[in-house]
């Protein structure tokens, strides 16, 4: 890629996370805070059906239906289904290109802090985390490789990307993380403006990513119901070794259970609320460091 | 009233309020947990339909259809108007009287510990709401007065309340707000058993109440839109002192708004999520030491 040309902010794919939604409609609002020299920002709601609820989705997890199937397949009839395929539209009109880049703005029960969500290791993107974790400890990099059109917005191009953020309720606006992540945003377009002005230097340097390596899920009855809690002492824990042994989750009668695999991992959407249906209690992951990217 | 023969827990009034519909599944599974010899104890969940969609409601909020004039219209057609009938039916058996106690199990994204909320000042009310808090600090009381058939469940019989734990996410359990609000259920139904055996010493003791004077909403826009968010400074701060002056909002701009009421109010159900659609930023209380009830 020689040149960024277009690049969109999306909030609100999920319309009970907030902070996108309303940094969203911040910048719809004052287009001079996204506008860069070197190329044109699109801001959008993801579902606007949803935002309007204060709920999640209307019929379906949005943020899953950009697959290559749904896409093309003209009978689905959810709201989502449909609003993918408007979105699509919108981030590639007739005759143009594609958009370059995606920022994907959602947010998180989890103490994720400010977090990348990378689903390929696009050199630019690994420079691009590098560099902004560099200038901020709060962030932290996720790696879970999603092939192109695996139904994720994100992997609709090569350097699409999610900016999670928490912990933050569903349905409530956290006035420092807001704060936090708009600066973020604007660290970002900053990045690839001077990416476009041949500013960047291609350093050696080094990257903590954490990469995806599982899930867990809730202990459950037969009839799938959880019987258990995110132990407290690893509530609040993301990103922080958790070892062989180690309490994971608590037991409605009060019981320990602990975690029995083979080596030290680190989890992340440690009790996400929307994770409870998908049956994820929390992700795995292994820290890396990674060099000359 | 000399003696309590029934007593009715209820969780899950609110769909997505994770601590007390997980309690009361808890209590249904082991009623020896909640079984005391002198009165009977029922538990229910309050709204099935909103637990199994995770959703605070399906078409109003629950809690505010225990009107007179609702449970009396048989034509209402919505699925909380025909619940909060069914629910009536459940406290009142025909032929029976009805219940004497309602503990109504509640959670809130406002950092308000473990809060009861009265609604009458009925002398047993405030003296289990004055031994509850000298046997735990986190225990707040908070007043605001709500005549019987006002809309909320509490508000069916005098000995009725809730039990408000906080912070924590909708459709979040925490594990340790669980075990403290499982605790103070068995401190409530324990001080019943030992009232109703003539244990109980009324001595004049002292009791710091916070009582409802007021709400603040939001600044909106002409469209009803929020233009701030709660102040940084006061997240988290319920049941602290807000003195004039005091920084209360932050604008999206990053502009502080100042509280300018003439006296210290302590705020609580600061951010609370599903207050936003009812235009209720925090309810506002005064501090007030009670005595010789």
């Amino acid at each position: 890629m020689t040149q960024i040309n277009r690049a969109a902010i999306v909030g609100g794919s999920h319309g009970n996370e907030l902070t996108g939604v309303y940094l969203v409609k911040k910048f719809q609002q004052y287009p001079n805070l996204i506008n860069r020299s070197t190329f044109e920002t699109l801001v959008l709601l993801g579902n606007p059906k949803a935002i309007e609820k204060g709920r999640r989705y209307i019929d379906k997890d949005l943020n899953r239906c950009f697959t290559h199937q749904g896409l093309q397949n003209l009978s689905l009839s959810s709201y989502e289904d449909i609003r993918a395929k408007e979105i699509q539209q919108l981030l590639h009109p007739y005759n143009q290109p594609f958009v370059d880049v995606i920022v994907d703005l959602h947010s998180t029960t989890a103490n994720m802090g400010l977090s990348l969500l990378l689903s390929n290791m696009h050199p630019l993107l690994l420079q691009l985390a590098s560099h902004l974790s560099s200038i901020n400890p709060l962030v932290k990099v996720y790696f879970h490789q999603q092939l192109r059109g695996s139904g994720f917005l994100r992997s609709m191009c090569e350097l699409g990307f999610v900016i999670e953020v928490g912990a933050v309720p569903q349905g409530v606006l956290d006035a420092e993380l807001f704060r936090q992540t708009e600066q973020l945003v604007y660290a970002v377009l900053d990045y690839f403006e001077r990416y476009n002005q041949g500013k960047i230097s291609q350093n050696n340097t080094t990257l903590t990513l954490y990469q995806y390596t599982g899930v867990i899920d809730y202990p459950r009855n037969e009839c799938g119901e959880i019987e258990a809690m995110i132990h407290p002492q690893l509530q609040f824990r993301d990103y922080e070794p958790l070892n062989p042994g180690d309490p994971l989750f608590l037991t409605f009668e009060g019981k320990d259970i602990f975690y029995n695999g083979a080596s030290t991992v680190y989890p992340i959407f440690i009790n996400e609320a929307a994770y409870y249906e998908k049956g994820i209690a929390m992700h795995l992951t292994q820290k890396q460091l990674i060099h000359n990217y």
